[in-house]
């Protein structure tokens, strides 16, 4: 499952891969099933919308198996690896719900951005490759991305900030902030779009978007009774790992092992539990087949 | 501008009715001129969006002469009257805003539902006719209508509430209140998919949709930097009266005036402005040409 040259370029054109069908029906049902089941489980790095249904559960793979070996398997990793170019560890694991009518708009951001200024990542040379567990359509808040907009660089918060003031001198405008901490300025938008447009990443179950980190995405809310379930892997390079910094945030949302991925076959995702090693133990151990 | 027979047909089965071009490029850039105008005017109608920019401003009718005739014009109030087989008046009139990066999400609901609850309207036969003065496209937060709706009839809200408590049993889904009072349930949203789907009403500027009050509508909010600028002018039939109230809402969301309009010619637009009687007034007079 190794990328082509052709889409390396792409990734590298347009700041994000689509590769539909990355995932069978039978892997997607697994993902699921793990997914409502992790919902259900009351832990630290379960994260509500404000209307309190579930938004976000991270870091499952710390302790639901069948998320580590999706963290690992090579239609995964080794993508990752190809297109940041280097060996790649874990370094957030999130699933989003964005739930049938109760899931919640996700504000236009570059991951990348956060990972600078609250973990201390020295370069944006990261990605995050997403599994999509439903059928996304126009009504379920598919993941919206704007092609070449990596290519802006990292977003300059002094310079947004500045742009939203500018904004802010029509009266009719926003005088609250708003929900996202690194929020972009409309006029960076406007700029990102100059020779661009919106794409929405829609398909069927199991198709998966690598995108990098410096991407900029977003989502609606999901308006549709259909729940658009998705994991996002981030992998970053062994050679970018995290600077100490005084108070890290914890380790479920920003990992600080920066131990590389040993990678299992494809087929592990379906492997019987009891054929590997634990994912809490120290090594893990690949699958023999 | 009459609808046909088979406009009208559709009108009836689906629950809505698109109108592509139904307004001249000049006439739209007067209408959002007209409602820039508005948005700067600190005024009672004048809503708010949580994030602070303006959402919505009601009743610019009765102040803004554009907007007054705007509701009178032939290519408006005939096909309403046609639709609902009466003599019509405005109910209400508002725009909504819906701006670039700030506009936010509206929920399913049926305007009916508020009407009878809160006006004491005393049946659904009343319909909203929507002007779009922007492009509108998946991505500014396009009005999505479900095909079929209204002949689910008015939701009852007691069996909204029981569905909104079966559905609450599943642990990670909403603990708080919805933003709009009269939210409809997954369920009920379920339900209505059932033998339809979701449409989103896109296009150039200018187009209309005219909408009945028990049709299924929400949108998502404007992930565009384009706004998605729309007037509703509800009409409802003379017929149609609201009852008595102790307490009714304001006039400028709820209009107790139901003296038919004296329509204007498609023209009057974009007539001089000194042409005609002012809207204050109280016999509204046709124009000449």
């Amino acid at each position: 499952m190794r990328l082509t040259p052709e889409q390396i370029a792409a990734f590298h054109r347009d700041g994000f891969l689509v590769l539909p069908n990355w995932f069978t029906p039978e892997e997607v049902d697994l993902l699921r099933t793990e997914t409502y089941h992790e919902f259900g489980n009351d832990q630290p790095g379960r994260i509500l919308e404000k209307n309190g249904a579930v938004r976000t559960v991270f870091a499952a793979h710390k302790t639901n198996d069948t998320f580590a070996r999706l963290t690992r398997v090579s239609k995964m990793a080794v993508p990752a690896a190809q297109l940041l170019g280097d060996e790649v560890y874990v370094h957030q694991f999130k699933i989003n719900a964005k739930l049938g009518l109760d899931g919640e708009q996700w504000e236009w951001h570059q991951d990348y951005l956060y990972w600078l200024k609250e973990d201390s990542m020295p370069t944006p040379n990261v990605l995050s490759a997403v599994v999509f567990l439903n059928e996304v359509d126009d009504f379920n808040g598919p993941l919206l991305l704007i092609p070449g907009s990596q290519k802006l660089g990292t977003i300059d918060l002094d310079v947004e900030k500045k742009y939203s003031e500018l904004d802010a001198a029509e009266s009719w405008k926003p005088t609250l902030t708003a929900d996202l901490k690194y929020k972009i300025s409309k006029r960076t938008l406007v700029r990102a779009l100059e020779d661009s447009r919106i794409v929405a990443a829609k398909g069927a179950p199991g198709f998966v978007v690598f995108f990098h980190g410096n991407t900029l995405h977003g989502s609606s809310g999901n308006l549709s009774p259909v729940d658009r379930l998705s994991v996002f892997i981030s992998y970053n390079t062994v050679k970018n790992a995290l600077l100490p910094m005084d108070k890290p945030r914890p380790t479920f949302i920003s990992e600080r092992d920066f131990t590389p991925i040993d990678t299992l076959p494809d087929d592990a995702l379906l492997a019987p539990l009891d054929s590997h090693t634990s994912p809490q133990s120290e090594q893990l151990a690949p699958l023999a087949g």
